[in-house]
This record gives structure tokens, C-alpha cells and sequence, in this order.
């Protein structure tokens, strides 16, 4: 991935220059719905991510405003990730590309009473979701740049 | 961009899989919200697009059904890329991201009109768009594989 910007002032083109790309998506996935808080884990997604674009697509998010970065008090030489309120608020494009994904691919794991519960009540669904990342940050100690 | 699917079952995984890429957004920005049918178009693209990448993510869409091809029937050597149902359900992808970039971005050029119109009738927003798209896609001629 370059980290060249495109200036052109198209909102898709600033989101695609955060997240556009193969596996950023993923890692938000798992910050934002699996409440995953180490590199440690991060690393054994399913997906198989390469421990050096993790390093890097982290890095990006830190700089971009997605995340912040702590340090574990209790073990100190331990990275806590926490998505940050512009990073939970992406939450609603996971959302419709889980749907519009359940709709098109068969091989999908997500269950119909999932489906039903965010076409039930959408912004519920979303608001809890992102009420749960964003209250999993502890005050911790803010790591020294 | 490799085309190697990942096999996950996860829905995220395999939205990206398709179009987790720095460019695939942006194509299809300009076949569903411009109504750009033709390849010289989507090359002008304030981006500006690699002809070469370009060419291989129309290629995927078409695998992925995405997007349909046609011959211009006025002139059988121009081909016509029409978005699918597949590819207008993507519509609330992009407007989410769209929302998110106007949020956070303060050089994204988003009226606020626009966004007012997306907050009051989102829904109805999303269906004249694909309702748009979709009626431009012409009975013309299928080209032949």
C-alpha cells in the first residue's frame, strides 16, 4: 500500500487512502466486533495476516486518528490497541458490507438471526457495538512517543 | 492486487476480496454515482487511474458480477460496462464511507445538502441511485465471450 494521498476532495478517495486495501478492514473487524486489544492476536486472524503489514496498517491507523496506542499496566512492554471514536464510527460500513456479502455469497458464516437483529433495529445494533469497543479502553497509560 | 480468495466464511474477508483495494471503490463510484459507462470516462477519473489497473478491476468486476458488458451498439467497438443489482447494492457501502469522510475530513467537498438529503431519506436516497443506475443499462447488444 502507498501512502500517497489523493487530494481530489472525493470522500471515497480519503476513506480508500485510510482503509483501501486487502486487509485493513480486517484488522478494524477485529478491534471494533471481536474486542481484540494485542498485536498478539490481532495476528491470529483467520485470514492469516503477515506480521509486517499488521505492523504497518496499525501504524497508519495510529497516524490517521483510528486508533490510539497504550501500554498494558500490566505488563509494560505490552501494546493495548483501542479504537478510537473515528475508528468505532466506521462500524456502519462493516455493517452493509456484511450484509450486502451474506446476501451474495453462500459461503458466509453470518446467521440469519444476526441479519434479522441489525434489520430489526439498525441503529441499536450499531450504537451497542460501537458503545462496547469504545468502553473496553481503560484509562491506561498513554504510551510516550 | 492478488486474486487469491480468502476462504474464511467471513463476510468482511470476502467483500475485500472483491474490492479491498485502493481503486475498486472508485471505479465503481463513477459507474454508480456518475453514471460513467465507458472506459475512456472511468480513465479520466480526477484520481487518475492506471490504464492498466484500471483494466483489471473491470476485468474482476465482471468475474465477480459486479458489472456486465455490452457492445455500444452505435459503434460495436466501444464496450459499455453496465453496474449489476450486485453492484448497485453497493450503494450504501459507498455512502456510508461518504458520510464518514465528510465527518472527518474537512477538505472532502460534501455539500451539506447532500447530506442532509442522505440523513432525512436515506433509504429513499439509496433506491433512486440504484434505480438510476440500473435504468441506464440499456438492452444492448451481450458481447459475445
Amino acid at each position: 500500500m502507498t501512502n500517497r494521498k489523493r487530494d481530489t476532495g472525493c470522500p471515497i478517495a480519503y476513506a480508500l487512502d485510510i482503509f483501501g486495501d486487502r486487509w485493513s478492514l480486517i484488522v478494524i473487524r477485529d478491534l471494533l466486533f471481536k474486542g481484540i486489544q494485542t498485536y498478539s492476536e490481532l495476528l491470529k486472524a483467520d485470514e492469516g495476516i503477515a506480521t509486517n503489514i499488521l505492523a504497518n496498517r496499525l501504524k497508519g491507523f495510529e497516524a490517521s486518528g483510528i486508533i490510539s496506542k497504550t501500554r498494558n499496566p500490566d505488563n509494560r512492554r505490552q501494546s493495548i490497541y483501542n479504537i478510537t471514536r473515528k475508528g468505532a464510527e466506521l462500524a456502519p460500513v462493516l455493517i452493509e458490507m456484511m450484509q450486502w456479502s451474506a446476501r451474495y455469497d453462500r459461503n458466509t458464516r453470518v446467521s440469519d438471526a444476526l441479519l434479522e437483529k441489525i434489520n430489526k433495529d439498525r441503529e441499536g445494533f450499531i450504537r451497542n457495538i460501537q458503545h462496547r469497543a469504545l468502553s473496553r479502553n481503560q484509562p491506561l497509560i498513554p504510551e510516550k512517543k
